[in-house]
């Protein structure tokens, strides 16, 4: 930028008026806001149940396994991990990240490595580094409304490609590349997803890769629900089934090791061909001196909590949101006026609401919102995904809680589900 | 921002050609620039001795308190600060730095804290909430240079006020005010300082406020040496001398508590007549949805961090920079062509080159290139500061290194101090 010594002309202002700059303005939470402007005033005689946070940690029921804490703990008295870590993170941390990420088909090295305060971070790190303000990102309907928040703060623009919840939440590929233009700067592919909790087959990946690499758009790839997925179904990674198309892939210890708060968080440069040699990786490492990268503690704890996490901690919290996933579809496939998607994975599931079967409701913010009049039952309507007529539910909460969330739920919609219509439409 | 749903043209791109956004092209830090450039190749007969660094935890010789430590790891086993806190932070933990920072005259609760990813996480905020591109912030000259990358990367431009080494690096009044028009939307101050170690006094305090409540310029302080001061010196937040300039105060526990790494920042707002109220404080919290906050274990040990740390631990950080000011004052106040200027806080001393009694160097870089070639000692050139003609010493050193790094440079200044111009000029 250049750097101006003499003002153009003196300053006239005399009163006090500070506004926000323009960012800080666009800066904003699309659930955050939503939730903010709904009444949420739930039945006094009802304890309530929120089924609204994606923050497996709330009921206590999903500690982190003690490993990783105690890994926290070894670094923190060592003395060693005080002082500021190179920007891009301590290079035996990018080590293990590596290792941890790593395909036999898509082998990264530390200096492929870089860390970012929570996967939240990294987003946004992948998407500042390949997106100008007034290009254009292609992102998931439904999907995580925190990808347009970083958008909007910097003027890039939004396309939303949809996801078709009757082939498990699988691209509509045809429309996802009718968006693309010159103007196309990524594609963000979140899988396993939030809110859907669906998980992508190796075809279906390789066909979304095959319209990146035909139209050469790089694709950012939230992975931050790696190796979240039930039995039956295969975490693949993105960068594992192409040789040709650059992923900036992001992910962290947040979901699957319990531990959002710790903010943990890394970019993975894939990157066979070095299209992102000439000015990505250095852009990167830019934008990485701006943040002096994540918490120091928990870098020096990393490479223990990577590798030393025992497999039964994966799987015991995999089994007990898959029982609670199980649960609730049953529940909700035999509740008229709802039509659940079964999840593949991740910790949520998305329910269809037959707005026409509840007249009463204009959308899916005012059928939430009786909800929780009625039955004290909180889950997010999915206008927060860009997603009417459904509502998301997480899945990490308590069996028994669950159990008579599902029942509180099935009660409601008997209460207002509307048979008269039925005849008048057949 | 609006949503575009059909794309205007088709994309016609068929070879990878990938840029990095604009954004991160432009955000670099100066020093790892300037310094990446310099030709450092010690003298392998002497031992390295960094004075360059500003982390006063790599000897070794500055550990953090245990109570700090032990905070986190009471924080850490309690299994109670694994999930997502507020963006804006915990409200315990934002109720500790409230009555942590409050001063009698400039009293703030919870509410006036907003949390960000260190001291440099908590700068970026305050920043980008004041400032739009295309609009001017007043930056110290000398001074820190992370202002500057925040303020390149966004396109904000920066005006530089200077500070003047004869008056214990004192604001020039007249200049800053003359630097002012009607797109000014900041002064940032930096008290106690880096590089300068100055520390201002109150009389001058109220200068610089006197100048921005007359052009109703807001003040963002850089206050992360907050009580960092040597004995005879006091430090003065600059919202306790002010009823009526609105200021963004940023601090954290990087310096006073030696844990740089933990990345544990805040904002401070001071607004007593609602200045900020309608648009800057929503501002703030809008930013912080963007990075959810600093580590949360952290934030959990926060409350005990701030209060239970005991003052003989601040003291005797203090007493060992102290000492090594004054033998590094002493010595080098003896050396020919080196003008030291003594701190009075902070962790580092600005030194001045006669340049001219060193024609074998063009500018500070190449003084400080040689010193490293022939003696092993590396300073930073003040250019990183946008201060030529000086070096940087950080203080924090063990004072065996101090000494002898002192000694290393008298030793070079003698070899290189050219004593015939001395009668070429006068």
């Amino acid at each position: 930028m250049d750097v101006i010594v003499e003002p153009k002309s003196r300053r006239t202002i005399r009163e006090w008026n500070v506004k926000a700059a323009k960012m800080a303005k666009n800066s904003s939470n699309p659930i955050r806001a939503l939730v903010d402007e709904m009444k949420l005033t739930p039945n006094p005689d009802k304890e309530m149940i929120a089924l609204s946070i994606g923050d497996p940690t709330v009921f206590g029921n999903l500690p982190p396994s003690t490993v990783a804490s105690e890994a926290v703990v070894e670094a923190t008295r060592s003395n060693k991990f005080n002082g500021y870590a190179p920007c891009v993170g301590y290079e035996s941390a990018r080590v293990a990240v590596a290792e941890y990420t790593s395909w036999p088909s898509a082998p990264i090295t530390a200096k492929d490595v870089v860390f970012a305060s929570g996967c939240s971070g990294a987003l946004d790190l992948a998407i500042s580094v390949l997106v100008n303000p007034g290009q254009n990102i292609l992102l998931p309907r439904p999907g995580f409304s925190l990808y347009k928040t970083f958008a909007d703060a910097v003027g890039i623009h939004v396309r939303y490609y949809d996801l078709i919840p009757e082939k498990s939440w699988e691209v509509d590929l045809d429309q996802m590349e009718s968006l693309m233009d010159n103007d196309t700067a990524a594609i963000l592919i979140n899988n396993p997803s939030n809110p859907c909790g669906s998980v992508f087959s190796i075809k279906h990946i390789r066909e979304i890769l095959a319209v990146a690499e035909k139209n050469k758009v790089p694709v950012i790839a939230d992975e931050i629900y790696a190796h979240f997925v039930f039995p039956g179904h295969e975490y693949i990674s993105m960068a594992s089934q192409t040789t040709t198309v650059p992923i900036l892939a992001c992910g962290g210890l947040t979901k699957r090791f319990l531990v959002p708060g710790w903010r943990m968080g890394w970019v993975t440069i894939h990157d066979r061909h070095g299209v992102f040699e000439k000015e990505v990786r250095a852009g990167l490492t830019g934008l990485s001196q701006r943040t002096l990268g994540p918490n120091t503690l928990v870098q020096g704890a990393l490479a223990k909590i990577l590798t030393q996490t025992p497999s039964h901690f994966f799987d015991s919290t995999l089994q007990a949101i898959h029982r609670n996933a199980r649960i609730c579809f049953e529940a909700l496939s035999n509740v008229c006026g709802l039509r659940p998607v079964m999840p593949q994975g991740a910790m949520y599931m998305m329910v269809g609401i037959d707005m026409d079967r509840f007249p009463e409701f204009k959308n899916d913010k005012e059928f939430t919102e009786c909800l929780v009049t009625e039955q004290s039952v909180f889950c997010l309507p999915a206008q927060c995904f860009e997603y009417p007529d459904y509502f998301r539910i997480v899945l990490t909460v308590p069996e028994d809680k669950i159990s008579e969330a599902c029942d509180r739920i099935a009660e409601f919609c008997n209460v207002h589900y509307c048979r008269e219509m039925m005849d008048t439409f057949y």
